[in-house]
């Protein structure tokens, strides 16, 4: 395992730590601003959310760039199936395109698609799964054209109505190996998988196809499933552990933080968050 | 499969559907009250809490098969790890016997067991589920001598920090091989499990362990994970599907009702709340 103790030049910032992704939240620091205070504490990634680069995609991937900070991704592809999507297929297929289009721009390595949850009409996730397929599939030759990876990220079995039909590593893994695509992967987030004593199995079967991993850590006591992620050490999950497993199956690519927390992190000042974000790096993952 | 749209006594209420496993909670009916009214609609079983038939479990068992209704189970065996849990080994010991005692008193086939979530002072749930199965091994040969079945059963993932560090059926049958006892296997609850795509071959693993079957659904926009779980239809799991696998594992028992609702089954007439949950046996089940 690598070594954060003395080097956390791995730590990737998902701007959603300092409320960023939410509108009229956050402490109203510009993605420069960001991407300053990052490189001022040694923080070698960022991740941005669409709506903070919109129609700017390109200036604000070349100004992380100049300050020495790796675009390590964009946050996220457009909900394909579910409750939260569009229910007209042309218009998420475009919108996914958009969404590669300003990954490419950005100069991010990777985007993260949040699939959605039960299709209407539709019982338990079989059916919505299959769907999710055929979007990734069909987006997937369009994203390597333009140098995109396209992760897929299983979220916690909470959101499986509504946000993502997609709860399991096993299942997203499911997904890459009927695409067959070398730019199709998964994105590993502590806070969804914590709880599944699988993992490191599937994770050895991923090997290379973990193309991103996410910090954060789960509350036992969680007052909101959406908004009230754990800052790493105050929760229950074995980050070290996962860690160790991510890592064993192949991937030394960077770590980054994503914490939504409305009543917590949100509320303090965004300096501070990232100050804590380090030492916590550097301690507890 | 059965046929429940022309036999439905298989049907089983958890007194939890109407409310009256809180404290103050529920229309304030007696369990022979509540006997009374599953005999008039032909509801064939019946699972009680321990508060409800605390100091009375004989008389109130008698009463409910003299009224033809089969006492399925007794909710639940105490908590055995995790922030929940009396941090006394010998209380915890000594309470899972008298939940044990209270089942065969009853007269009930069945103690269903919650385990609690993560042990204090350490991550992950692996440690939690060691001591989970230590617990039960120890509680397995107490039980047999009094004609009880122990049912572990695993809870939805946004539980494993608190309430069950045991969520899935993969993790409560691994729990099962290891102690190896013929009264010791599994309780099948769709709200915990729905979103598993694992669950049909794990059931098939399972057979004859299959010690119960709960029914309720998943509603897509929870507003909350303990009290707002669905009347069978109103959600989206696939309820039939999941039936198939759970008779297909050769089940063929009681399918028992567990809905935990503050905000609408709860505050609706137990009367009105039986109706419904027999029509909905029949015709979506």
């Amino acid at each position: 395992m690598r070594d954060f103790q003395r080097d956390h030049s791995a730590l990737a910032l998902n701007t959603a730590t300092l409320g960023h992704n939410v509108a009229g939240g956050g402490a109203g620091w510009s993605p420069e601003r960001t991407v300053d205070a990052c490189a001022e504490r040694g923080i070698g990634g960022i991740v941005f959310w669409r709506r903070e680069i919109e129609g700017r995609a390109a200036a604000v991937g070349a100004y992380a760039r100049a300050a020495g900070i790796r675009v390590v991704g964009l946050c996220r592809a457009p909900f394909l199936v579910g409750p939260l999507a569009s229910q007209q297929p042309e218009e998420v297929a475009d919108d996914f395109r958009r969404a590669i289009d300003q990954t490419a721009e950005l100069g991010a390595d990777v985007l993260t698609i949040v699939t959605g949850g039960v299709q209407a009409g539709t019982k338990g996730v079989t059916r919505s799964l299959e769907t999710v397929t055929r979007y990734v599939a069909a987006a997937a030759s369009y994203a390597a054209g333009a140098n995109v990876r396209l992760a897929l990220e299983p979220l916690h079995p909470v959101y499986g109505g509504d946000r993502s039909c997609l709860v399991t590593t096993r299942d997203a893994l499911d997904i890459c190996d009927l695409i067959n695509a070398d730019n199709v992967g998964v994105a590993i987030d502590i806070y969804h998988v914590w709880w599944d004593t699988d993992l490191a199995r599937q994770l050895a079967r991923a090997g290379e196809r973990v193309f991103g991993f996410h910090l954060c850590d789960w509350l036992p006591h969680t007052t909101d499933v959406l908004l009230d992620r754990g800052m790493m050490g105050d929760g229950v999950a074995d980050i070290r552990a996962i860690r160790a497993s991510v890592e064993g199956a192949g991937y030394d690519g960077p770590c980054e933080v994503e914490i939504f927390s409305a009543n917590n992190w949100w509320k303090r000042d965004p300096a501070e968050v990232l100050d804590i974000m380090v030492e916590r790096f550097r301690t507890v993952c």
